[in-house]
């Protein structure tokens, strides 16, 4: 093959390929991407990121069009020791960006987080909790009910102070334990951080084991309790490969809003178990494809995504980016 | 964590997880996984497999259940080295399998291709064109044109002698010269093959560009022309990640033939640009946690691809293998 292959018909402004528009019927018109690299992502990344490293990575996916980039997490660090700098972050961030630094997402695991988020003048936390019992004590170090409780009071005041909170739930299609998880015990844990002042769930995969028709099931299941598309998130991992026909299941079923990963951070693409989330650069190739309108930019988030496997040493486990992302070329030039 | 996570409710014969099924309405109860990792995964592979390795893995992958295994293609040696090994190989696998060897398709790129397929008396070939000009040229060295008349002898020897033909069909999404490959003329070049007298075509997405939206246009230009789904077949790459959203796509659009490559042979999980067919596992694993049936052991697919992983000294890009086969387990048992 003499010729770069270039796509003369659709290409990025690189001379890269673009998905090709087919619009489907019955899909949204638009859609909100939920970053969660930055936080999700890096947690679970053994290198330690430089905190400029990390703003820099936050300020190029917010400048990416993203609309909602969460930060970090005001976990003891002890726990996530990636995340000790979750203050100094911050501080950063308000110095860039101002009041969009305020209106970024943190998680907030108890109390004291929401007391450091409060502090900063933050906008929107989120909490995250788990479906089932065994991972509310093997994550939580806490039973099933107990989360809930140490839950309350922070979704409370969080609240009082005119916060919006962002209620996480893992394991809502199978757990490791516990296997298959019943659609209704899901509804039970989501209804109550509803209850308790959470304005949207998320639905998490945590494992990657769901299938389509598990999706829409579940959707259904929120819907006969009252709840619905408006209030609910989907937060897909592609361990066994399912992320993204699961997002299509989910479009079908009228979901909004999608969690994902800038480059699939925290998983490995050397992993036997790459548990990664979602890459953001192939949820955003699926929906350009299908017309679904986010307001991302896919080049820039590629380009923050090969730059940031570089800062990690390592190739990126998104597919998209893989594809795209040239040696010398976005990975190196910071655009 | 201190146990190993076993899954409980739903777990394999080694206690790994299994999907959990939840069926979606309106999909096919059954389909058929056509298996191309012999052919077209080793093609694309740089390692050169002993023909003893590929007639077990073919052996092992016919064993698990798949109702077609493409074992190889009487290719000129100088195009592809890796299978001018192919009537050596068919003649181990008659000798091991008997008819059940004959009963496996082969390619066969052109008349000479066929006579060595007649001479081992197979009963099912295949021939490989494509929808575009370029590509044409590019792979077969001849023009869109030319490529029909160099098929059409090949295509009618092949009936009258009594064997089925598929036709396969390149770059029905997207071609890297001419972006954007227009359904009509998709859906023109595989009326030619059928009205040659192929029985199927399988439409393969060869740069993996494709999205869901545009697998089901796909199907309904074809359906519009008088080609219904049983003639069809889908071929996915999952350079983009999106090979399973648009086979979720295509089972809704009534498609029940799927092209697959065990353990996503064809594709290195290294690679910057990982061009790889969809992996049978990652296929088996959504149409099992779907309810629709193939009649093929998951667990037997993922401990050959396992067995190849290591013949080929590298991991698998499949999501599923790497999450399910375990150091010292499935990957060096040969069970």
């Amino acid at each position: 093959m003499s010729e770069t292959p270039a796509g003369r018909h659709q290409a990025g402004s690189s001379g890269r390929p673009l998905p090709m528009t087919s619009a489907e019927e019955g899909l949204p018109a638009e859609v909100t991407v939920y970053e969660v690299g930055a936080r999700d992502g890096l947690q679970n990344e053994q290198v330690v990121v430089p905190v400029e490293v990390k703003a820099e990575m936050v300020t190029r996916l917010h400048a990416a069009g993203l609309p909602a980039v969460e930060a970090t997490s005001f976990v003891h660090p002890k726990w996530v020791p990636q995340l000790a700098d979750a203050a100094e972050l911050m501080g950063l961030l308000v110095e860039r960006l101002g009041d969009a630094a305020r209106r970024m997402p943190v998680l907030v695991p108890n109390e004291r987080g929401l007391d450091r988020a409060l502090d900063l003048g933050l906008e929107h936390v989120a909490v995250f909790g788990s479906a089932t019992e065994t991972f509310a004590q093997r994550n939580l170090n806490r039973s099933y009910d107990e989360q809930f409780a140490m839950f309350e009071p922070t979704v409370r005041r969080a609240r009082e102070a005119g916060l919006t909170v962002r209620g996480y739930l893992s394991m809502c299609f199978g757990d490791p334990w516990e296997g298959a998880v019943p659609l209704d015990q899901v509804v039970r844990a989501g209804v109550r951080l509803l209850e308790m002042g959470a304005g949207q769930l998320s639905l998490g995969d945590t494992i990657g084991v769901g299938t389509a028709g598990h999706v829409k099931a579940l959707v259904a299941a929120f819907a006969e309790a009252g709840v619905g598309v408006d209030r609910l998130a989907m937060h897909f991992h592609d361990t066994y490969g399912q992320a993204l026909a699961n997002t299509h299941a989910a479009l079908q079923a009228g979901i909004t809003t999608f969690d994902a990963s800038a480059g699939g951070l925290g998983g490995c693409p050397y992993a036997r178990s790459a548990t990664g989330n979602l890459a953001t650069e192939d949820l955003l190739w699926m929906l350009q494809g299908l017309g679904v309108r986010t307001g991302v930019d896919l080049d820039a988030v590629v380009a923050t995504s090969a730059w940031m496997a570089g800062q990690l040493g390592r190739p990126s486990p998104s597919a998209v980016v893989r594809a795209l992302a040239e040696p010398g070329g976005l990975a190196e030039s910071g655009a």
